[in-house]
């Protein structure tokens, strides 16, 4: 099962089943409120009839719009690791987003003028279903709704001004997220995916989840060792190489350039980006 | 004007104004959603009538227990700086909370047998009272509602397993919010309080905010540069000198043991720390 968020011409949002070319509108008004409606939410969705709008038209939100939480990870792949100079962490390396980064898999990322190293991160991201603290590694992997794509596009000037990563982190609107929540029986393996990031067309990360040191059932088991994880928190796996900052020389993003995040089986998000 | 949230034995919350020793109960189910209600809550609070309850005796909540963001700061005052082997940096260095850490302030810190180095960090903490980007310094005088109280108890152990501070700052219900806001009005000078941290009656930290490196106002200022703060939102100034980890030995939490945080003009926040 495939369902998104989308926005509606009266300014509301609501949730969608994706069924081929159409979306079917579901009652709650975004997947986020309705993971959190209850424990057949996957039946609810599943089976609800009702009103049909084109998928090739739908104006899409931000996945789930406003997460109780959003964990990010670092340093989580190898050649990213690599080719930012870091050795491979013992613990995952973990930060925060908060929501108002958050925009739909197709939106405009508007940059303010107080940045100038934009750049791309594009990464396998899941979302919670089931409330969890102390999960062990059944609990975990139950405790998953679905994948999904995000672009953890990052400020490094602002990134790299301290040691704490959030500032470069959570430019207000910034951070794609979509275009769907895949449910677990609809992905082969999710372990095994492939991950591409697009700059105009040009492929500049490409890798697969294998390559994931720490993989989405260990990060729910780590992150409940400390909080309760619950139904919308979104959680990311961090990026692999092929980063703007990583290359020789560094490269980072232009106003009109277009950005697309490509996971096998989970469609794409493709942002323009746009200086304001 | 000094402003709580309670808990209600029904199980809500309300906000509430406190009059000398009794709290006024207001309609609204906290200070966050009064603050965000409308451009006159001061006027709402400051007039409102009814049901009255004993200060002494009340069950204070966290004060804002839904904060839309928590941004926290680290290394603001030259005395912590010092003892954690810093120098003194050019830009706030930032971190996150989730909202399921903050406690009332005279909640139990229950520590959770997976860590053994609970430190603490008594700071001046404010509430944003009205929408604002790209503030200037007046705007960001502007939107600061009031002033309070965090004890951004640490996991020492946590937060050094990796470069991000998060994981070690955010477990789950650690973080005293309270016991007031204080409104602007209300406060002789907000950079020249003075600030202690004892534990079991003993002083462990002792200064003033006029050491502050980035004070409220410029904080808001810069934190506004990249993300809209709104109504509720939690901002907290950093600790000074004093901790447990910079002491020689260290020194953290032991089970039993009392925490209070102390700020001129603002009140107390006094947790007992208990092993689960």
């Amino acid at each position: 099962m495939r369902l998104s968020t989308v926005r509606r011409p009266d300014g509301t949002t609501r949730a969608g089943r994706v069924e081929g070319d159409t979306i079917v509108l579901l009652d709650q008004p975004c997947v986020g409120t309705l993971i959190a409606s209850g424990l057949d939410w996957r039946e609810t969705a599943a089976s609800a009839t009702g009103e049909t709008i084109p998928l090739a038209t739908a104006d899409l939100a931000p996945l789930v719009p406003n997460p109780p939480k959003i964990v990010c990870m670092g340093l989580n792949y190898a050649t990213h690791l690599k080719e930012m100079g870091r050795t491979p962490p013992t613990h995952p390396t973990l930060f925060a987003k908060y929501t108002r980064s958050l925009i739909g898999p197709t939106d405009d990322i508007i940059v303010p003028p107080v940045t100038n190293a934009v750049d791309w991160e594009g990464e396998l991201a899941f979302v919670i279903g089931t409330t969890v603290r102390f999960a062990d590694e059944r609990q975990a992997l139950e405790a998953i709704a679905g994948y999904t794509i995000m672009n953890d596009v990052t400020m490094r000037d602002w990134q790299f001004r301290t040691l704490q990563f959030l500032q470069g982190k959570t430019f207000e609107g910034s951070t794609p997220l979509g275009p769907a929540l895949v449910t677990p029986d609809d992905i082969d393996n999710p372990s095994d995916l492939s991950l591409r990031t697009l700059v105009n067309g040009a492929v500049m990360q490409k890798s697969r989840t294998s390559d994931l040191l720490f993989p989405p059932v260990e990060i729910v088991r780590y992150v409940s060792q400390f909080i309760t994880l619950e139904p919308g928190d979104v959680l990311t796996t961090g990026t692999p190489g092929g980063v703007g900052h990583g290359r020789d020389p560094k490269v980072y993003l232009a106003d009109g350039d277009v950005v697309t995040v490509d996971v096998e089986g989970l469609g794409v998000t493709r942002n323009t980006v746009r200086f304001s």
